[in-house]
């Protein structure tokens, strides 16, 4: 059985808040054209791929504009023409998008989708960022933490089909990448490939002082880099990027190998494909040796990660 | 309060297996003096630095040799002038070292002295490596798991002194750093400043395939740079480095921000003096914000970092 399959991410560009349904479904079908004709079997999109970051803008719960931004189902027919293609084109894929449950439980999810169309496992992000409530006098909000729920689903692992080798899959969602936690949930069950999807700021929208957007993107290399290295893993972090109504966005997508070592990466801040061959097989030698868990790691001494939330500085 | 020390870090070279212990402390002394012109309050050495990486040759259990390199006391008379040395300089040192304990218990230590000579704390290391036997057929061994018990202590943590800004200081040793569950009980402490001494081989010296010096010392710096940045503490991370009786050890000792930018680092593979500015209260805005553990950690969905030891993959 071959343990090779091309892994694409499609890094996004701005979405505008005025953009239609259509036109953002347009360019998700042009970047898995482009990655089909790269060879790719499995394309990663962003975080919240379907709409702008929309947890910027202040709306009250019941809006029209807000409940747009939801899906009620997957697929459904505001995005099954990317299902389609994608399975014309035998193409699985990770999306992240906007859950709202039947019973009304609203949740910043991903899916990952097989090349025959059906739904391999979703996940609901854990590490929400952002604030509860609107903050007053800003323009810009971010407010995860209003507009959804705490994932609820812990951090499941799926097997991809044959055709990609049976990889051990994984997901995230955006600020669950800076969270050593989640790598290492996903890692315990054996994770060869971590998809993550993310919309990051490039800097403060409203103008405070920050970190710059060079710096930001530094860190978020970073984090995909060391949480695959440690966890002798595969990982795709896949950006929105850009300017999205005057709140910019860092880029910075890429494919990073069992060695922490990054193999592909974006150049631009807009749409754009970059591919890589993986080795599902590269994951042995961490996993046998430096990261053999089995021999090597001690949870007798990790009692204070699940026993305590927030951290206590000696007197 | 100033809350800004000079840290310092201080590489070694190589200790060959037939060097004399007062010629390895003379050099300890020499970058000791070193450190203090440079302004340090604190001078980081290396893993089991009074001695060659003595877990690379087989030994019998009482043998005058391997007896020889572990310490019944800190400090004894055979490390008392280091510990002189230092307090007449007003130096706090982190040094690790092979401990017996009165009750002939055997571990890979490390002790953090203060200004004024006291031990603040110590720490064992957990995350011991290598094999708890003799490898047949290979010239040099790694016998960390037969030399010592797994560290007792957990992840302490300590204030340093009122002259040093009272930092919350931690430790690790060498392996220990490749592990992000260490680093979190120590975040989860309110960390500002890890010391972690390492003897990492630069390539398989029984001539096997492996990675190379580079990817290896790569490695090392980004276990540095990522935990240090996911917690919100400085790092300092200082090798033994350089050929020991054959086998090589990487340099690559660092001095990481709270962002995880590296802000000194070595040169060579000797016996070298990086020193930083460490301004202690550059960890606030990662320990308020993006990694605001009571905001933002999920321990309910952490449980199997405790709850098992191996990775168990699905089937």
């Amino acid at each position: 059985m071959s343990r090779i399959l091309t892994v694409a991410g499609a890094q996004m560009g701005p979405i505008q808040r005025a953009d239609t349904r259509e036109a953002t479904l347009a360019r998700m079908i042009a970047l898995l054209e482009q990655a089909a004709t790269k060879g790719a079997n499995l394309v990663v999109f962003p975080e919240l791929a379907f709409t702008t970051f929309f947890p910027r803008w202040p709306m009250g719960r019941d809006d029209a504009e807000l409940l747009g931004c939801f899906e009620t189902a997957m697929p459904n027919p505001r995005v099954q023409p990317l299902f389609d293609r994608a399975r014309a084109l035998r193409l699985g894929f990770y999306v992240g998008y906007a859950e709202l449950t039947p019973d009304g439980h609203r949740f910043n999810s991903a899916i990952t989708v097989g090349p025959d169309g059906d739904i391999l496992f979703k996940y609901r992000k854990i590490h929400l960022p952002g604030s509860d409530h609107v903050k007053a006098g800003q323009r810009y909000q971010q407010l995860e933490k209003m507009y959804f729920e705490y994932g609820d689903l812990g951090f499941p692992v799926a097997r991809g089909p044959e055709a990609w080798g049976r990889p051990v899959l994984g997901m995230l969602v955006c600020n669950d990448r800076r969270w050593p936690e989640g790598w290492r949930c996903l890692g315990l069950q054996g994770v060869e490939l971590v998809m993550v999807g993310y919309n990051s700021a490039a800097y403060d929208p409203n103008g405070g002082e920050g970190e710059s957007a060079e710096l930001r993107t530094f860190h978020s290399k970073l984090a995909a880099q060391s949480n695959a290295y440690m966890n002798a893993t595969w990982a795709v972090a896949v950006a929105k990027a850009g300017n999205e109504d005057g709140a910019g966005l860092i880029g910075g997508s890429c494919i990073v190998d069992p060695n922490g070592l990054i193999v592909a990466e974006a150049a631009t801040l807009g749409d754009e494909v970059i591919v890589a061959e993986v080795d599902l097989d590269a994951c042995r030698q961490g996993k046998e040796k430096m990261f053999n868990f089995a021999q090597h790691r001690r949870p007798q001494h990790y009692r204070r990660i699940v026993d305590q939330v927030g951290a206590t500085a000696p007197e």
